[in-house]
């Protein structure tokens, strides 16, 4: 076996592997599953390039890892090696619980949030690889003592972060994304076991917390994104209605038709070791397979939402500062029942009104701790005369329509 | 519906597409299909970031095209509307015909060449279209009596591989393959129909072609990446072996099921209209989804090939400038057939001999025509002064041998 | 002479001049000047990349600018060949007026700001070619009558900022300041003869904002480079001095030794057709030159003076929210007064007291207009939930103590 | 005093100066005098980007020596703290000895290499110093007894080479100059002292190979860059041929002046200090400064030559394999003579016919060792199945005949 392993990645350059631990779970097929789970879900539609997958991303982010613990070291903080391997590892297989398509489908398949499945096939590995992975877990689950470990995996700063916005940046082509992230990483540094950063690197800060924002409305939030995804959706719906009425021969993996046949919650999906089995079998391509055989499906339904998938004919979207008022919405659903001739029930799947916030990056549970020169903390709402008065700290709400195009029944 | 799109893309930038024929070409589901197919096939399994599709490429090249038809109509040649049209058209569906996986499959799903299923795919969606692809199929077909039309589309500088080589070469990180494709396309002129470059632009094309040659060997033919296109492969032809024997159960979408039933040779193909429907369906989700469901296949061999592949467990590769000799084949068999208890026929799966050659970039059959200063025209191979007493122009074949490692066995 | 020129642009790419009368306006001793003039003055002694120059900033923003008007006649806006030249010779031109080291040393060679001086020569071109300039100083001064001209060379959103921000952030390596300037330029459009913004582009222009902000202090107001820019004022400062009293022979190319000699006020500059000669002379190397030269000068305040700035054993700087009291200054002159055996006026060169404002960025007299989906019009400060309580829209005042590092009297 | 230093640069991100003795380098006049010196001469007359200086350049070499030592000891070999510390010297050192516009004006100032004078720099600093450089003189005389230092610093794949086509590719724009500088340097071992690639890194080296030959005649060698710089020499040529008959007053700085009067060869110039000290002066802008002036002076050679080359009214120049006949030589200086009504003496300055050598890329006397998996060596040329059989190892040569435009004699 080689020592290290050398990676090629197109947004940090060449990623040495040093770590065997890292080495032998890139072995590990549930890391390998990442591959086929695209980081971004449907976003290619609107920003072709983002193709990327969620194990660049856990490979991306560990090295970010490896270099701010290296920062932080040679600011003379103490990371032992088992700290450092438990850093490095669970950040490696922080998004080992996310489902096809990300967070596309996320409580679609199952009721259960993706780190509450990262955890369990965690603990998974930890019994495979005896106890390997005890320091992971203990920082992953955010029980580490020395707390600047559980916000490098998860806090405003972490290494999660770092990497996919500068990742999701490159691969969408949406250059002013691209956050400062060597910057960052260098001014990091600890007090009292929390991670702060030096009062230099404030305005990189900033504009991190800009740029995420605009990723955020730009990309994440993408209208035309956001049209994808309810499709896809409303795809999943159907099957699992057609299941539940009694189509035996629906076509889909085994893995994808368990959880047709069964809606598990967080308890349910605990208790039973087949969930978390099939669970590790889905990939990206058991859904976008089924949807391309459902696309000649006999329930118009579902055949017709897979082909505007698939085809990429989506509904509009409109995004608004108000709720939609409620005649908008039975407008729009009475147009698509009248011309394509469906039930009031079935009318359902093809408009949408919801609301949709970015509590991605809302702040409000966990600080940015600027270090001034003479040592003393602020946050960083205090600390910038740019965020102190505004409002960004809110979480902000839009409303979504979403429906079919006039033009969609004309063709 | 509105008179322009903009695409960003991260290789060139926002793309603007005016034509209103390559507007209406992009909403076909055949041209929607590229995005499930995969432009570097397994690539990724060594490139983590090469996971890009053929839908961005084809939108790429038809920037390019775009870009380079300007070029061409500023230095004094004409080009029609028609011709225009066609050039894009023609470029942005040069690569419909493509399977799951792009070339790792080719012949492997059907015994045809991927351009003759493009052609087939254009002469459809022109009978759609009423005859709006005839330019285009003069101009695929090389068959447009303003042959650089042609030589646009294919030939030794057209468009697909400026396209692809500065693509693959951003997607992979493999950063020296990057071609000076602005120059290139600036620099290029017609005379007597044919498609030139301007003696100024020599040094770019000598590193144009060495890139080439680079991407071929350091990420095309990587060693690892021709194992894993093995075992895909070996994977098809254990599901077609074990279909063949009589596994009525064998899990497959129903376009995948209709390949694996029938073997279908170029006029086979042709001849039967459900061949191109089942060909037109298929996507890398088809296949990925299958081998998935595969690994707990009772099958012992095609169960094995796909935790292989899934959980990127490849065989050793060693690539050899002299064929490998038999007995060396021999041994490798044995020892597999010995530790998994195989038949001798099993053992063929999991060891492979064969020749590989970089007949990508042999340029026997189409020239490079560098225009002096004074008019005359000279081939690329004597205007060159290192490629002159080069073999640069002769195909290479190197051998590669494939085996399972050693600590295979031993997990 | 040939018909279109290509340019080969690190920042933009290859960048085709087409214009003729940029073509000329290229050739002009004045414009070809402007390569001798560094854009950020002494910042390359913080970023060492920073040092490309004035020429490549005015034609980047050139080529911008074309890319901006063909959106806008794209949108239907009627923009006649006259007007289109007119603004990319206004663009190219505007900073004509700049002296050595840019901004550095505005106002200390004469007491005359860039623009006015730029616009004397323009006006001294537009003699030489006849009129060919007159829609150009229409737009430079602001008083056309189609206003969106005017704004897009000099306004919250014009085509010198987009390209000095991307460019600056390119050369110095601060990728987080990297604008999308490609979307904002495809989100321009013209309402009543004003510059607007699409409202799909607010989040863009927010981040445009945000990014020139970070540049502002991570760059243009490093407190190194202000500390370098004190320092370079001061040898001048010293030189006119020891000129005005007596020293015949101190070193100096003509041009600047005029200005040694003379300090001009505005009206004095225009009225006196030597000092704009004189001026047009002047480089970055004049200054550099003399500098270096008189590093051995015997004038030990301005031998140290230069010393300090060659051999980048700069002062240290402080910035502070609050202006420094008076008695550390006093402590820091006195500190060097001791140190170096200098008189009271002489200890002032050393020891610098003053306020730094960001008032590049304050948007105070000139609005950026976001148009809404139904053709309303909003100041970015309304539109942008983000902007609307902050007091981003404020300038920012920060104070600057400016004194020697204890090391350097022990070196 | 800081313990590390972080320079932001745009080619290699952030560099981390660990070593006390760069460190304490940086702060030399003599380095810090690079800054004032562009890597690039004139090019920046064509590729307008081009402006970067050579610290940078020493800079981002020593950063890559850094990372090529790590490669070395991570593969297990020996390299002491000392040797370390001479290579990173070595390496910022080596190119001390430019004059201004570094090749441009080689010989033209002493007729002295540029090495020589570097050691000459380098012994004078490690007496400063009391011998902290003795073994980067070691070294960088190529006579440390572990031979691959010396072919670190010096030799066909020297960090000296890796940074600059990575950074002149990088400024210029010329993107296909792009070398795999991660790949080359991570495939660095040593074999019994030598410098060797491991046997993966071959297709890199190749595109080195290439894209070097590509820089040298795209932009090294580019013929406009070739006649500014003749423009450039015959100016000080020009200056002191006035100089050496009686002109007591032409401008220059003192250093300037002390070479305008004197024309010593290497000799001469070791055993006199004052010449060493006068050089360590100079810079770009001594140079530039005075041929500003000397467009005013009232010979005409000269001023007319400072004006070609700060107005960029550059002769024309053509390349060709064979040499151009003596007629049309004298056809072009008795066209220029006639026009400007010179003496036969004086029309020499404006017409130039020479020899164009590509010698920085031959590489008779230094090979690139391969070494195979099998521990053999091979020199490239070799191992090479492209480089085998051309005659890409000739010192190529072209021809050049620089003369003034017609167009020049009308305006």
């Amino acid at each position: 076996m080689k020592k290290t392993k050398i990676v090629n990645d197109p947004v940090h350059g060449f990623i040495t592997v040093r770590s065997p631990l890292v080495y032998s779970l890139l072995e590990q097929p549930c890391v390998q599953r990442l591959r086929s789970i695209k980081q971004l879900g449907l976003t290619h539609l609107v920003y072709p390039g983002a193709c990327h997958n969620r194990l660049q991303h856990a490979l991306g982010a560990t090295s970010l890892m490896e270099r701010a613990l290296d920062v932080l070291k040679s600011k003379g903080h103490t990371i032992d090696k088992d700290e450092f391997d438990g850093a490095l590892a669970a950040i490696l297989l922080h998004d080992l619980g996310h489902g096809p398509f990300s967070h596309t489908l996320e409580l679609s398949i199952v009721d259960v949030h993706h780190e509450t499945v990262s955890m369990l096939l965690i603990e998974q590995l930890n019994r495979q690889m005896n106890g390997a992975l005890d320091a992971a877990i203990e920082i992953f689950s955010k029980r580490h003592r020395k707390q600047f470990l559980n916000e490098l995996v998860s806090g405003q700063l972490d290494m999660d972060r770092l990497d996919y916005l500068r990742r999701d940046s490159f691969f969408s082509g949406v250059v002013e994304g691209m956050v400062g992230l060597e910057r960052i990483i260098n001014m990091l540094d600890v007090d009292d076991d929390r991670l702060v950063v030096e009062a230099k690197g404030l305005y990189s800060v900033e504009n991190f917390l800009i740029s995420r924002r605009l990723m955020y409305w730009q990309v994440y939030l993408h209208k035309t994104v956001l049209s994808a995804e309810h499709v896809m959706n409303m795809i999943l719906r159907r099957a699992r209605y057609l299941v539940g009425n009694g189509d035996k021969e629906l076509f889909a993996s085994p893995a994808l038709a368990f959880f047709l046949n069964n809606r598990l919650n967080a308890d349910e999906f605990a208790a039973n070791p087949e969930a978390l089995a099939n669970f590790a079998l889905l990939t990206d391509s058991d859904v976008e397979c089924a949807a391309s055989v459902w696309t000649q499906h006999r329930d118009r339904v579902l055949s017709l939402l897979c082909r505007m998938l698939l085809h990429r004919r989506l509904p509009r979207t409109e995004l608004n500062a108000e709720p939609f008022e409620q005649w908008m919405v039975e407008d729009k659903k009475s147009l698509v029942r009248r011309k394509l001739k469906l039930t009031d029930e079935e009318s359902d799947y093809f408009v949408c009104s919801r609301m949709v916030s970015n509590t991605g990056y809302s702040t409000a549970h966990n600080q940015i701790l600027i270090k001034n020169r003479n040592g003393s903390l602020n946050d960083i709402y205090d600390a910038s005369d740019m965020l102190r008065h505004s409002n960004f700290n809110e979480e902000t709400h839009k409303y979504m329509l979403c429906y079919m195009k006039e033009q969609f029944f004309s063709d």
